[in-house]
């Protein structure tokens, strides 16, 4: 398997984007990603009680579509909290650009991220429309990689290449993220393609899964979003033997996780103002869920982050916000490592000697720069 | 009632401090509260899994013993995750204490705040205790409430005077906390005084739900303390008719959680780095319990918080925190109310109509200042 540092679309996608005016900057704000030929999807939403618009509209598509021909993606405005009319908003986004594609309404997929409560300027989208699609190329993937973008500061992308049978098979994803993350899952957006021929059911294991184990175990702010989503296609361009539930689909499981796990960790490194990347693994858990929430209690505690921050080895706040998970740790019981706060990359290992499972977690540091940034976000 | 913003210490208590050379500042760092007649006791501790040692050697001579004498505060070192000579530490000044007050170990309470996983020493509050009880006198509070403090930036006390029976009864407390504040309780210690005659029953009732309206109704960052402690003593001198399940019981109460209430308003209003004091109600819950984790889960947004320090009235975020609290909130029923965040005191109302019940959460905005002092404090 070959990993990139950079995004290769697989097989029969183009993309592009567009700047069309919902962001005050006049920056990149409207992402088309694009299959030619009907692609399976799979997708995976925020928990959080509060789904914005395009979340919704994507959960009815999915449940009434079994193919799907492109992702819209604007950023700028989250078009969560607008009720009614933000569900219009969407639907009416994904008729006109179905209308201009010649296919099914329901097989467009939705999404947006910015600021909340805010209606969405949908008149801007559809008036950009002719030009996003007169504009799709492979290339473009380096233009809708860049309309994604919020608070970051740079782009995330990955792509692994492998072989199914004889057959190349491609897997790519960008994505974007810097604030608000948390688990389940980031204020994230990620969209991943693949030219792999795989079952449906073979695809949305393997993405909950991936999910599971990368952008699941990140966190910035402990602050959980409304518009998470990290969706998915796959066309079958790759014309692979069937990935279904056989060893094909462990390496292609391999691939996905692999990048998801490079995306998430870039979000982690471009956390809103953070100076330091910081790697929490509670181990000797007596299972992953407990293990899991030690370590999101040592990665949400503000005075652990700012001790980071401040490279102060304030070895108590770690042990205060053990004891504050909730989990029966007992104190003979508690080892906790650090190595110097001084670096850029912290590793902490906390062992609790309950039994023999372990857990990750991925954080930042807390900062001044992250108050400033979201004082001012609006 | 007749309520101060002062402590006057009831009959038959007086206090002493010292600078026993714990901090390195030179200031205040050993406080002595101490009852010449026996006295009923009655205390809550943090809910922290990892209990600092002088939590552990009290809970002990609570379950033993009846009637006490006097509490020992020191501050600069939690005596916290130092295993068992921290508990020996803590055992030896209750005993060294007892020994020159000719009590029983048993009758003494120990408190400490400050750094967490440093050795207590012990040989510096030992070889101050003389000192210490030299200068006992009823205006020796003004030192003791200056002694137990941390990062606070001033003294919190408060008193209330009202009549039982005839006689007139005194209740007064004085607390420290500004940092590691959150349910259950704050990073506090909080030390409250009565002369009134009164049931253990009785004041184990009052003392609870005066905690529960109060000190578990404040958060700063979300962070459980390791050494949180309210403690109190009643020492009958009033001499007034027995306080037990009767109206003088309400009396007593609300007295209790008046000053109990002023006190974590005091921790808030003096929270690190903040600028602003929040309240933050939910209405319309189903129940208390479910109210209460929709507030909290507003309050300790740093999201939310660091909107409210630049003064930008973000309201999506109030709708993402509130969303993500767990509980089943409709967007439909969500209606959000938030006064000017220019102000230095800062209202938001919820609405989630799911029932009829309510809850406040106090709490502060998150600021360069917070982690100013938290990336420093060792």
């Amino acid at each position: 398997m070959k990993l990139y540092k950079k995004v290769i679309l697989p097989k029969g996608f183009k993309a592009n984007a567009v700047a069309c005016g919902i962001k005050r900057s006049g920056k990149l704000d409207l992402a088309l990603f694009y299959s030619q030929v009907p692609a399976k999807a799979s997708c995976q939403f925020t928990t959080n009680k509060i789904k914005a618009a395009p979340i919704l509209v994507d959960k009815k598509h999915l449940k009434l579509n079994k193919e799907f021909h492109a992702i819209i993606a604007n950023s700028g405005n989250a078009n969560c909290f607008t009720g009614s009319s933000g569900i219009r908003d969407a639907e009416e986004t994904a008729a006109e650009l179905a209308k201009l594609l010649a296919v099914r309404k329901g097989s467009i997929l939705v999404a947006s991220t910015g600021i909340i409560a805010k209606k969405l300027p949908v008149h801007k989208i559809k008036t950009a429309l002719e030009q996003l699609l007169e504009g799709l190329s492979g290339d473009g993937i380096n233009k809708a990689k860049k309309a994604i973008m919020t608070t970051d500061t740079f782009t995330k992308e990955a792509t692994a290449v492998f072989d199914v049978g004889s057959k190349k098979v491609t897997l790519c994803g960008v994505a974007k993220g810097a604030g608000m993350i948390a688990p389940n899952m980031a204020t994230m957006l990620t969209f991943i393609f693949t030219d792999a021929r795989i079952s449906q059911r073979a695809l949305d294991v393997a993405l909950k899964n991936a999910v599971k184990k990368s952008f699941n175990c990140i966190t910035v702010d402990g602050c959980m979003s409304t518009n998470d989503s990290v969706m998915m296609l796959a066309n079958c361009a790759a014309a692979n033997p069937l990935i279904d539930r056989n060893s094909d689909l462990a390496l292609f499981s391999k691939a996905l996780t692999g990048i998801c796990m490079e995306l998430a960790k870039l979000i982690i490194k471009d956390a809103e103002g953070a100076t330091k990347f910081i790697r929490i693994k509670v181990k000797d858990a007596k299972n992953f869920q407990e293990a899991q929430k030690v370590a999101l209690s040592i990665a949400n505690s503000s005075l652990f982050k700012t001790a980071v921050y401040g490279s102060n080895p304030n070895f108590g706040r770690v042990v205060a916000a053990a004891g504050a998970s909730g989990v029966g740790i007992k104190e003979k019981d508690l080892k906790v490592q650090m190595g110097s706060l001084k670096r850029k990359e912290i590793n902490v290992e906390v062992s609790i000697n309950r039994g023999n499972a372990a857990a990750v977690i991925y954080t930042s540091d807390l900062t001044p720069a992250y108050i400033k940034i979201n004082a001012a976000y609006n």
